[in-house]
């Protein structure tokens, strides 16, 4: 069993912190499922794993680097409140703006200053079961945070990411790529979802636009965009969470898709 | 200013328990936008807050029987990172499965052993948003947990919210009340959504049923239901998130009530 001050274990804890998992170019996976995921994708380094885990996971770890750490450790590796005992750390897997709009997406995400590391993980999770090809982000959360990695349920893995996007970069390449921006907004000059899809403007390839939890879009971004979008609310809430209105986009242009 | 070691206080504090706030028939409320939905909702029986809090809140707390409490009593009544400082108990705010089948909805939720308190929350809010009028709970999370309660962002005043439904009595109900009870579920017996919508099924007044975030709905619910369905997986994900699926099918039944 590796020592709680062993160099390598030390390096997989400081990937806990943003800074030091873009300077490492490592992110960490948590899980049986996920490091499947990760294996899968051929992003795994190594494997930290307790003595319970590695029985457990044999067949999933046979091939791989593992390294037998106590249940301590591994809740020092952990985001979650139960850790599972077994936490792989894995390449950055982002790709360019460039290669993600270059494989010609039909449908793809543009997170812009999104806070929540669920919200974000959930949205890829769902970008990918509703077909989507690309997930990118400009400011806000880091999608290889832990609870954003966790939340995303492996389909991180699934798709293209993109980090760290300059907006004016992505709207541009957007247009070459043939993509329609639609940009998501509560506000009462936006068309309503139902028209978009009736008007087949949903049938088109098209990169989605989505805002920060609070704030929304900046204005600069609903004015690029080709056209605004608002999901329809017919009873008296204010507006859906950002996770449950990029479902009911993401599920709309599938539908229009097929 | 109320002393930490007030009896009000002390009562409401023993709101952030399940079985307290059972046995009061009240819960706690937080933050602006909440307390003002409660307010509307004539269901807030007194106020505590800040001093601060108390000044920004002028409009709204007037006429209200307000008690000034320190910051870190707030703290305590709050189950937020970041407490706001105002915090409303309020009477327990639920009806009767025969009420609320009574009122004859088109669009009902019943919320089946979910145990994540963010995601009932989230439910009762899109369920809101998309016109449903009742969201039944039969076991699992309380809805007036602190936070489910701020998850739904006001929207748990909003319809008839059931607790503590027993799984033959609602299905009973749901016949009798006209709505056609569709469980979701990712197995691949179930009918897709895409083709409940276009073989005319949603437009039918209908009860949703969603399971456990890891289970699902149990054997015998989906056996009782008039259909399965299941949200389509396009892309490689093996599921989707609770909440999000339940937004995919409350919306894809409000486009096709319309």
């Amino acid at each position: 069993m590796l020592s709680s001050h062993n160099a390598r274990l030390a390096s997989a804890r400081r990937l806990t912190s943003r800074r030091d998992r873009r300077e490492a170019g490592r992110f960490l996976v948590e899980g049986a499922q996920a490091v499947r995921e990760a294996v899968r994708a051929e992003a795994v380094l190594e494997v930290f794993a307790t003595a319970d885990a590695i029985v457990r996971n044999a067949d999933l770890l046979s091939g791989l680097d593992v390294a037998e750490i106590s249940p301590k450790d591994a809740a020092g590796l952990s985001e979650t409140v139960t850790p599972q005992g077994l936490v792989a750390v894995c390449r950055a897997i982002d790709v360019s703006l460039g290669q993600a709009f270059g494989r010609s997406p039909r449908l793809a995400v543009l997170l812009v200053e999104a806070n929540d590391p669920g919200n974000a993980g959930a949205i890829v999770r769902t970008a990918d079961a509703a077909g989507a090809q690309a997930v990118v982000f400009a400011g806000g959360v880091d999608v290889y945070n832990g609870k954003a990695v966790r939340a995303s349920a492996g389909s991180l893995f699934h798709l293209d990411l993109v980090l760290d996007a300059a907006l004016d970069d992505v709207l541009a390449a957007a247009g070459g790529a043939g993509l329609t921006t639609l940009a998501t907004t509560s506000g009462t000059g936006a068309r309503d979802l139902d028209q978009l899809a009736d008007d087949g403007t949903l049938a088109a390839p098209t990169l989605w636009l989505f805002g920060n939890e609070a704030h929304g879009l900046p204005d600069a971004v609903l004015t690029a965009a080709d056209a605004t979008a608002r999901v329809p609310i017919h009873g008296r809430a204010e507006s859906l969470n950002l996770a449950a209105a990029a479902a009911v986009c993401l599920y709309a242009s599938a539908r229009a898709h097929r």
